[in-house]
């Protein structure tokens, strides 16, 4: 409905139903809500409250409810689910989620787990999508899905597709396989509806069906789908037995959590931490890159060093009131060439030869070098700096400016081509390597200039 | 199928047979991709290639590639086209893709292609869709859904819908209005096959359906459509009359460019460029912050020449050799800070008061600054640096990483509570905040432990 949004005013409502143990009422109060609110509840309480309320709730709720949550509360409150409840949740879930769910419970317990699960069929898919990788078209797909076999009059399909249909939440496409079980082609509704009873289904099906292999990785399935407007692939092995389909709604949380992950990546935070982690962990996600800045800094110094000498003259120290302006323009510069190219090479766009590319870079940094030099040497003349000292800094600054677009352009490309994410390269790494290299290029034509 | 990349051997060869003008060849050909892999090949050809394609091809097939080529692209090609020859493509489009295409024409030029468009309806649908602005639910959506009467029998609600079924390439849901066209409910596909042929439409609608309101932003949407797993919803109007809908395959879209931007911000690009940009376009996208950069570091030139007199004490100078480390130093921090916030009100997880948040803040830098200052020490130990002088350093970085996780985490807060886009604060501008702040915090600490 309209009301999208869970106010404080309902948590603490619920709270105090909770508190008051007000069983059926509260069941009454939480029935309204979607499952994705019940999560959005479930986040806002303690770990005693939850738990009571993953208990009072019905099983179907509850499990969709969990697999929509914070893997950091859920493991918390599944700590305190017996192995026969977990068992229950799982049994609720489609296999995807419910595969999720068992990969974070320690490897004894998830042994437990399966012991309890009546189902047997469905323990068998679960093993199998453990297996997988989770950034892998594998880790992401469902068992769930509607096939037929191509051999199957139109009569015996639909009957076949019923019976499937009820374990199925969307159906989204029918998918014909051969006696082998291998991805034969999908069948159109309407196709099915229009056809002789006694007609094959191979009759009426639509040979031409997109998949993906279980091995393909996820960006690449996420590219596949939102390229093609899929809202489901089926996923085939390599003898193109039809194993599995994603569907567009898991594609569009992976889409979200990519984004994230590059985004808090690129200022310097390794990924899967949030504002609400702990202060360890947050700790431990940031550090690293401090460190490397550090380093960075620490090697400034050792450079610095070298040109100690113009201390001792006046006319000549004024260098040293630059450092910071060159630091952060060849900081910001690398950063700004390094992260239009990581886009672009993520979308396939970054085209013509590393010659060109890194030409291109000189003449956008020539522009904006020669804009940002004006407005330098006007300053200067305001501070009644001497002209030469004033020209000598824009021409520095321009040439850091260049060496910085190079390096931010350089870097990721040649990652890339190594098979690193070059997403690593936009943030503090570029950062720190154009920092040292900044402030020795601008002392060194400096020097050159001025003759110190 | 599995070979989802168009390579360059195709290009070549596609290349060649416009060349060769081989129509039949040509078309034979392109007739296997998709309308989204003709829009690839597309990107790869000259102005010229490309128009003959597209005057080659057949317009449903064109339309959709010209709707997923990249704007500047797309309007290279749409310039060289007739009225006429554009309003046959917008005929066979889907009227949000339509309207998205309109928009880009010259005003003048959007009339006279409305006079060529011959079905009324439809022009009166894009001149409606015209008026949204392209971030709202009302700019996102179709006009093209399935919808009945709730007062219709099931007999002529079936017939009802097969006549718009055809409009529409995917169903999805079948929404249930009243008289006055207002939102009522929505069918299942199951309970109206089941149900009597003369039973009314309203005894078996469903009458919880979630929408969202054509003012609706675009993010929002995104947010609820992927919160509740939808593949499509309905938009009304304040009167809550159905206007149209949005399905998931432009929601993935939105999703994604919406998270480049931020990303590209993030680096200090402002939005909208890609790597095959123009330099004039990448330089107006990189320069304004560049600029912002320059003012920080001329304020630091400022900040400098007040700790001048320190460059003729040989114990002290050395400072000065650490200004890049610090300027680093709080530019990392700062980023880091405000990129977890970022992401976190995005994610609203960002809970607690304030305070408590930047408690938080404080805490983390504390164990952080601790961390890095042991590093600190010790290689002043290596270079023979007095051990009071590198507590000095010690103490004054730690004090600039305390403040510029204040600052990092503050100015989202801030900006977010009175409407402005947070993600704006990440990159250049906390950067050059902090540089200034951190720069002069650290000789203003120094002075004080060393007092000179």
């Amino acid at each position: 409905m309209a009301n999208f949004q869970i106010d404080n005013e309902q948590i603490e409502e619920i709270r105090s139903l909770i508190e008051a143990q007000q069983n059926k009422k509260l069941q009454k109060k939480l029935n309204q809500f979607h499952y994705a609110d019940i999560a959005e509840i479930i986040q806002e309480l303690t770990n005693e409250e939850a738990l009571f309320l993953v208990k009072l709730l019905d099983s179907t709720k509850t499990a969709d409810a969990l697999a929509e949550l914070d893997e950091d509360i859920r493991e918390g409150i599944i700590k305190q689910l017996s192995v026969k409840e977990i068992a229950d949740e799982i049994e609720e879930l489609d296999t995807d989620d419910a595969a999720d769910l068992i990969a974070e419970l320690p490897e004894a317990r998830q042994e437990k787990v399966f012991n309890e699960i009546s189902d047997e069929a469905l323990a068998e898919d679960l093993r199998e999508l453990l297996n997988y990788d989770e950034n892998t078209a594998g880790g992401l797909m469902a068992k769930e899905l509607v096939k037929v076999q191509e051999d199957l009059s139109v009569l015996k399909c639909v009957n076949a597709m019923r019976a499937q249909a009820e374990n199925v939440t969307r159906v989204h496409s029918i998918y014909v396989v051969d006696s082998k079980n291998r991805l034969k082609g999908r069948l159109s509704l309407k196709d099915l509806i229009t056809a002789n009873s006694l007609a094959l289904v191979k009759d009426i099906s639509i040979p031409k069906v997109d998949f993906v292999t279980d091995d393909t990785e996820g960006e690449e399935v996420a590219k596949i789908m939102s390229k093609y407007d899929l809202e489901a692939i089926p996923v085939v092995n390599d003898k193109k037995e039809l194993l599995g389909r994603i569907t567009i709604d898991d594609i569009v949380d992976f889409i979200k959590e990519e984004a994230e992950e590059d985004y808090l990546l690129a200022a310097g935070v390794s990924a899967d931490v949030e504002a609400d982690d702990t202060i360890w962990d947050l700790s431990k996600a940031r550090l690293p890159w401090l460190f490397l800045g550090l380093i960075g800094g620490l090697g400034s110094v050792f450079i610095l060093q070298n040109f100690e000498e113009i201390m001792a003259q006046p006319q000549l120290r004024n260098l040293f009131f630059y450092t910071p302006l060159i630091a952060a323009m060849a900081g910001n510069v690398g950063v700004q060439s390094s992260a239009i190219i990581v886009q672009g090479l993520a979308n396939d766009v970054v085209k013509g030869s590393l010659i060109s590319r890194l030409m291109k870079e000189v003449g956008l940094s020539l522009i904006n070098g020669l804009a940002l030099s004006i407005l330098l040497v006007l300053f200067g003349q305001t501070i009644n700096q001497e002209l030469i000292f004033s020209f000598t800094i824009a021409i520095a600054m321009t040439s850091v400016i260049i060496v910085a677009a190079l390096v931010g352009t350089f870097v990721p490309i040649i990652l890339d081509k190594n098979g690193v994410d070059p997403a690593i390269a936009t943030g503090p790494f570029i950062t720190t390597c154009n920092d040292i290299f900044g402030i020795y290029l601008f002392f060194y034509i400096a020097k050159i200039i001025l003759q110190f």
